[in-house]
């Protein structure tokens, strides 16, 4: 298991026994600590439970299925195909099969990277990946420890940020061109208001009936596809 | 059960004891059949399987978890806001979770119902209610035997049909207003070559990356928020 977070391969998460004291144990936690790795402490129940084999000596890393990105990768990829970086932000989705759905549609619309946060929030999972239906392949995935703070070092690097809600400007009345990255909220609850304060603009997808909201993976590509649309007819 | 059959409560499907000749079940048999609700003649194991009481006696009904509409209750939506017809065909949609969501895009856009087919496809299971997040309670669903007919059927009321597929003019060169019937098709394999025959235009959704489709719920919630978009502009 160290040898884990010394081969740089990326761990989501860590189980450990709580209470646990054992010094491999301690050991693999202060290599957690060093490489910002978020540990849950849960009952040996629990991580019986979670354990594929049933040998787990106290401690489980759980691996993403694919390995995240950087953000210099991110701009690589606006600048090798000579575009404005268009990026996709997520806040907090925490549906595999809407995570997967999304990377899909950031491919389609030929968005250089989706974002996503360390914490709370899905990882690349091998369901993510199949619901994405090849797209992790190609669209590179960067995970952050903070999204405000990101958010904040993107506008330094000429960014401007969307997200959508219900009390927007209606999309299709707002310019949606430039550097620009779109933030989609979780399912149910929205953007987050710490994140919706440091957006520039906020977008509203027209509702007509009299349902309230859109399903998370449709409202990301019906705005990913409205900010295409301005991008082509450019 | 024949009870069932008589009330005029939809049932989606029927699972029959494969060789069983007991009367009452035959007599279930001919209300079906009367009725044209789809027969599955399966062993015992799978009956039992199905059975959530283990007691059925040779026969399961699946009913609808939602009674469906008629074609009618649609045009009457649709006159009732003094719009024109924009109704959402679905051609074999299986994944309850896309069915439901594509419901609930119908409902945010402002269409005045749904069509699905009677064979094949997923009916109004808790699973669909369920994912179209409460738009099930609003947005009226009709069942259909035959698409291609219904397509022929509605094309003599004014409506005109337009679907996706990748060999498209691209969606937001076409004219997509006036009366409209939008068809969606399945998952993976896209909409059949004999509904497609019968569309007037097939959009094409843009897509710039190496994935060559979008989830269904999400192409079906781009292409009707174009069609929105055309509508409240005219």
């Amino acid at each position: 298991m160290t040898e884990a977070f010394k081969s740089g391969r990326t761990i989501d998460r860590l189980y450990v026994l709580d209470g646990c004291q054992d010094g491999p144990v301690l050991t693999i936690k202060r290599e957690a600590a060093k490489a910002g790795t978020p540990i849950r402490y849960i009952s040996r129940e629990r991580l019986d439970q979670l354990s594929e084999t049933g040998r787990h000596q106290g401690v489980i890393a759980v691996c993403a299925a694919y390995s995240y990105a950087s953000m210099d990768d991110l701009f690589a990829r606006a600048q090798a195909k000579d575009e404005d970086p268009f990026f996709i932000l997520l806040d907090n989705i925490v549906d595999p099969h809407n995570l997967g759905a999304i990377i899909r549609t950031a491919n389609a619309v030929g968005a250089h990277g989706v974002i996503i946060p360390k914490d709370r929030a899905v990882g690349l999972t091998a369901t993510v990946a199949k619901a994405s239906a090849g797209a992790l392949n190609y669209t590179p995935v960067v995970k952050v420890t903070n999204m405000v703070q990101t958010i904040e070092a993107l506008k330094k690097k000429g960014l401007w940020f969307v997200c959508a809600d219900m009390d927007g400007e209606p999309m299709t009345r707002l310019n949606l061109t430039g550097p620009i990255g779109m933030i989609v909220g979780a399912e149910g609850s929205g953007v987050s208001r710490l994140v919706k304060e440091h957006c520039d603009t906020i977008a509203s997808i027209p509702l007509r009936g009299e349902i309230n909201s859109l399903n998370a993976s449709v409202a990301a590509g019906v705005l990913a596809y409205e900010i295409l649309r301005q991008r082509l007819s450019m």
